[in-house]
């Protein structure tokens, strides 16, 4: 529960952790309480189309959990998507209207939401529950720290600024104040991260 | 909001709805603080195999949107279910091994997570955001009121007991201290829905 360090700090008189929830509760001594959200870490892959992003955060999943860790992915989509199979059940009720279709198994549970306006990528992470790092594919405008994707048949520049890169992952190298690693090297990116944001946030 | 009517009552120190979260927290005059889950109504259309339980919940969704209602839906599977569509860069998340994938648009959200044991209904329900209702497939073992579907032709017997049923929707009279409505009946059966536990949530 590396997440609770943070806020436990001075308060003796009480904390409890709601895992299912995301929430944690603190009473103090003096019997007034404060409410808030457990904080995960989220990394983004951005970079220009076609660079290899879904390839890259793919094998860094693989990475991070033979480490053992707990792993969420987004996927951003600026249009529609398609998800289910056309006939099955759950596909009938989302179309008959429901705003929201459940598909619960004993492995797997899926949910799909209508919406009004697309949710803040806080407020996602807020739903994956027990994860210990969040990857997202895309996002490039979210103020989490990004890992660029870069590869020179693709494309002759970076989308982001050097302050907003944790790192590139690159086949040509670049003079710039940001750690750097081959296309290949998902190792080194995550021992990065894992350095930087599961650890950190443990201790 | 109608959730909160139950919890207001003669606490007068605060009380504040986190609707995202479905929470409710109240605040007394000693300072002292209580939290609790949103009540969300839930009801089930169980029967044998190939009754028509889907066609009718699909109805009974269209009926109940076009009375102004949130409604949610959720669909039980004994087995693995699939859902996706192979190839996509969220598929690929998944397989990759992310505990849980989230697809992101302006319209839509959906999730997949992969569970160690299959949740609690009313852990799925805790997960449906500001639906005034929700309404499953299956779930014929839960606590909760049932509607079960009936067809001569395709069985010759119910599959719940008349104290579980909150109605019968079939094609033969039984006699029974039971409602029952035709199959066509949707609107009788939303009535029934809407008198019992929507409009009697918001008084």
């Amino acid at each position: 529960m590396q997440y609770t360090s943070a806020v436990v700090r001075d308060e003796t008189a009480g904390i409890r952790v709601d895992n299912a929830l995301k929430l944690w509760y603190i009473r103090s001594v003096s019997g007034g309480c404060t409410e808030g959200i457990l904080v995960v870490p989220v990394v983004s892959v951005v970079g220009s189309s076609n660079v290899g992003k879904t390839t890259f955060l793919e094998r860094l999943v693989r990475e991070l959990k033979s480490r053992g860790y707990r792993v969420g992915t987004i996927k951003h989509y600026k249009h529609e998507f398609e998800i289910d199979q056309p006939g099955k059940d759950s596909w009938r009720h989302f179309r008959a209207g429901s705003d929201v279709t459940v598909i619960s198994s004993p492995r797997k549970m899926a949910l799909v939401q209508r919406l009004e306006a697309e949710l803040p990528l806080d407020r996602i992470v807020s739903k994956m529950e027990t994860v210990d790092l969040v990857i997202t594919e895309g996002y490039k405008h979210a103020d989490k720290p990004k890992i660029e994707v870069f590869r020179k048949e693709q494309t002759d520049h970076l989308v982001c600024g050097p302050d907003e890169l944790l790192a590139l992952v690159t086949d040509q190298a670049f003079e710039l104040p940001v750690p750097q690693y081959d296309l290949d090297d998902v190792q080194g990116v995550a021992d990065l991260i894992e350095q930087r944001y599961i650890l950190q946030a443990a201790t």
